[in-house]
């Protein structure tokens, strides 16, 4: 008996060890103090903030919060594959500079041309097919294509501290929804097994889809028309709409989700915004206030006066990818 | 010991008693074991039709299949409601024929004037104000209101047996959703407690909403103008834009569900829909071909030939509403 008792103080040890860091990629900052200080008085029930399991919705969004957004959003580079791939078979396709820049995978021609270029690149490689279709199709570049700077699968490059985040909020009888400008169909291929988050918990930007029954087969087939864009006012709207609770805890990295952490902060009780601040050239990337790609102006002027958890990405963040670099 | 032992037995009878019947209020007829055959089927891990309990998703229409609906929906009867209130204090609203059939509630008049005088007096009473003040004057409503016939309130005329499937249905692990073309903020008011279905799984028509911000307060207000129908074709759409999988068991009662049952027993592997059909004029209402609400004919017609599970109220539920009649 004297052998086992050490032996059980270790096992003990070693389980509490666990229990005491739910977020192993975070640097011991205030930043990661504040969120397990949240965390535990929203999960205690003899705390004055306590919130029962059911309202204990948090909400992230995903491109440059999730995972990384440059040089472009990454269901742009998607976009623009496809359209590469299409043209081979058929150049005829390639119809106007947009679609040609798309085919020589020319990002920064894309993306001077303005929304309506993008909007353009992305219609013709996202509609007229089948939610399945479009998905298997998402489901194989996923798997194969890799980041022009960093060499890694695009799912390799969803940032590891905030994977740790969702799943020490679930652990913790949180429900975690992705609230992106992001497509719904395009990121419900991944999210599951990137983040753990199932389709039913995937709000986002959406076409406009369509029912229809051929040949006895249903199916639901994608229209080259938006029919919404989840992203600034939206999100809230898109929030309130599907999930019909307001957030205790609301992340994001970008004015476009702006709106979506004051109506999330500036509910009753205890809330926790977090904004993830891009200040890491050397490991990922540093932007903020002049970026073409994820601005950050107002999370910036404001958020810390509206008790808003600033993450410093270079600071705060002992390991920033899922993927090995 | 002897005497434990038969006490033991007892106790596991009766728990087993319990377990053996979760429909209580179903009658012991082909439409209970049918359901709970393939309730049985799809969790068996040991069965070929064995389901995850991430793809058990379950839909459920909400006017005519979780509740009445005669003789007109109750969030109309809500509408009419609320005008006539509002008329008591302020008379000079009544703008309209319709606004002045909805003051008098005379239903048939409002219903007499078609789409537009029903969208006017629903308007008129839903838009204009914040989702929390238009769910407060919903909440008032639910608790003090009686149905016209039966004298009960409207939470009360729930069906008790399909609470019943509802409950059972979570119980193996399904998530239950109700997808309806009655309103989700009004939903959502009373659909936890009378179904205990919480407001994320709701899903039904809205209107519009706007983010705001008045004096550092934000809010969402309902706006003058429907953003989406939940009925017929819309149901798959909005399945599958929000929940972004195929349900295996779908349960309406009226051409409105036709699609939803339509998509949802199409796809791959076992899939269980279910009509119910309102037989029962003693207990309840007798409706189906020829009614102005809850019109049902193809269902009847080419649902038994697509497997569709056709529920008899007269014979197949032992009870009907939730609320003592």
């Amino acid at each position: 008996m004297k052998l086992i008792a050490p032996l059980a103080a270790t096992i003990a040890f070693a389980a509490s060890a666990l229990l005491a860091d739910p977020l192993p990629s975070w640097n011991d900052t205030d930043a990661k103090s504040r969120i397990i200080d949240f965390v535990e008085s929203v999960t205690d029930p003899a705390s004055d903030d306590y919130v029962t399991p059911a309202n204990r919705i948090a909400t992230f969004d995903n491109d440059g919060t999730l995972w990384a957004e440059q040089p472009i959003y990454f269901q742009l580079i998607f976009a623009i594959d496809v359209i590469a791939d299409m043209a081979r078979e058929d150049p005829s396709i390639l119809t106007s500079d947009p679609l040609k820049a798309a085919a020589a995978k020319d990002y920064k021609a894309v993306i001077s041309g303005g929304k309506e270029a993008v909007i353009e690149v992305l219609t013709a490689s996202h509609a007229g097919m089948s939610v399945t279709d479009f998905q298997a199709r998402v489901a194989e570049w996923v798997s194969t294509a890799t980041h022009p700077q960093t060499g890694l699968r695009y799912d390799q490059m969803t940032y590891q501290p905030m994977v740790e985040l969702l799943r020490y909020l679930r652990d913790e009888d949180f429900k975690t929804y992705i609230v992106s400008g992001g497509g719904i169909h395009f990121m419900r291929v991944f999210a599951e097994q990137a983040y753990g988050i199932p389709s039913e918990q995937v709000i986002g930007t959406y076409t406009e889809t369509q029912y229809t029954v051929e040949n006895g087969v249903p199916m639901i087939i994608k229209a080259p028309a938006i029919g919404f864009v989840d992203d600034k006012d939206g999100k809230p709207v898109n929030i309130e709409r599907i999930i019909g609770k307001r957030p205790i805890l609301a992340a994001g990295n970008s004015d476009g989700d702006f709106a979506m952490l004051e109506w999330s902060t500036a509910g009753d009780g205890p809330r926790l915004g977090l904004i993830v601040h891009h200040t890491d050239a050397d490991r990922e990337y540093a932007y903020d206030r002049d970026s073409h790609i994820g601005k950050l102006v107002d999370g910036l002027d404001k958020g810390p006066e509206m008790g808003w958890l600033i993450i410093d990405m270079a600071q705060d963040w002992h390991r920033i990818y899922t993927g090995v670099r």
